[in-house]
């Protein structure tokens, strides 16, 4: 991971809140690794689409696929905006005006780049079901030569991201409001992996493998 | 609720995986009842600014809320795309191709409105109050009228929206991927209220109240 620092550009840079702004570069990272679906803002000519979807990333890009006949990942897309949040819980304060979410986000803006290199590709599709499923791409049967060319592969770059976190207490502990006499703190938000359930069809005998049953309990978005 | 249809405009229309479109407006309340937190998306002159944010709604609107001082709810704001997704869970299945997510989702296009009137505004917020954590607008401090006007509050029609689901097993049992003797199934995703943290700067004596403590434990999303 490079040693470096987010951009800044006139829409990245934090304006407000600034407080819940980062700027290290590793925080984008902790954000994309403990995340697992992503809202991608595609303008069209019918308006915005947003559409909720996986991805996977490596040091420079976010990967995120479809559908070839997608109308939201149409060969000619504009610039994208790609979003990640995880909600870690609520903020409650002693006012209805200082409540708040706990949350870690990022919003990425590039203009996507469709890979069409074969091997490339491949090396995305992997990248992204092995961000939402480790262990999967080894497991399950991978891609065909016709279902590649079924998907479009975008890959998104990372150069130009924000990122937002906040954690903690209310902020109104050093308020009059604190007078109040009223409870105030955090509600936190836990999201854990269930146990697997096998598909109805399948025959008794055979066992979820072990990096799916040894998923179940374990927090979806560690910190 | 209005007995009524879904809008199926050409944007609202759904026209890939049809079977995950939902036609029945009851749909789109399940949805805007089992979310918490929405993603917005307003095109600004540098860009798609996509925001996570709290939200709530009544029979016709869904209501936003934010700083005046936001730049992405200025008072000029074109038509934004609001989106609410909940992730139930990852569909596991015998090739990396039909592996995706079982999810429950809205898209509502509208051009939001911004709420002047006092009281109409103070019944909106309220109604985001409430979505979020039930109890609290009568627990604690109500917005000042300075408060009140540093809050921004967008009503957003309903009337254009798409809805999408998909549960249940994948879909390749009957594909000659079955004769693998592969494991396939879901793997659930579950989402609970943890147990309420005291704000650390708060007196011993005093406890959270009922509203609050009762939520432990209880699923974030039901059905």
């Amino acid at each position: 991971m490079p040693d470096r620092e987010l951009s800044a550009t006139a829409r990245t840079k934090h304006k407000r809140l600034r407080d819940q702004g980062r700027t290290d570069w590793a925080e984008l990272f902790a954000v994309l690794r403990a995340g697992l679906v992503a809202h991608l803002a595609v303008p069209t000519e019918q308006g915005v689409m947003v559409i909720p979807t996986v991805y996977g990333f490596d040091d420079e890009h976010d990967y995120v696929h479809g559908s070839v006949a997608s109308r939201s990942l149409a060969a000619d897309m504009p610039e994208v905006t790609l979003t990640v949040t995880i909600v870690d819980g609520l903020v409650l304060a002693r006012s209805v005006f200082e409540h708040g979410v706990n949350y870690r986000s990022l919003m990425i803006y590039a203009a996507p780049r469709i890979v069409d290199d074969p091997e490339e590709k491949l090396a995305g599709l992997r990248l992204v079901a092995e961000h939402i499923a480790p262990g999967q791409w080894d497991y399950v049967r991978r891609p065909s030569r016709k279902e590649l060319a079924a998907t479009r592969l975008l890959a998104l770059s990372l150069a130009e991201a924000s990122v937002k976190v906040r954690a903690g207490p209310p902020d109104d502990s050093d308020s009059p409001d604190a007078t109040l006499g009223l409870w105030a703190g955090e509600l936190p938000l836990e999201t854990r992996w269930g146990s697997p359930v096998p598909d109805p069809a399948l025959p008794d005998v055979i066992a979820p493998p072990a990096h799916i049953s040894a998923r179940a309990g374990n927090e979806v978005h560690p910190r």
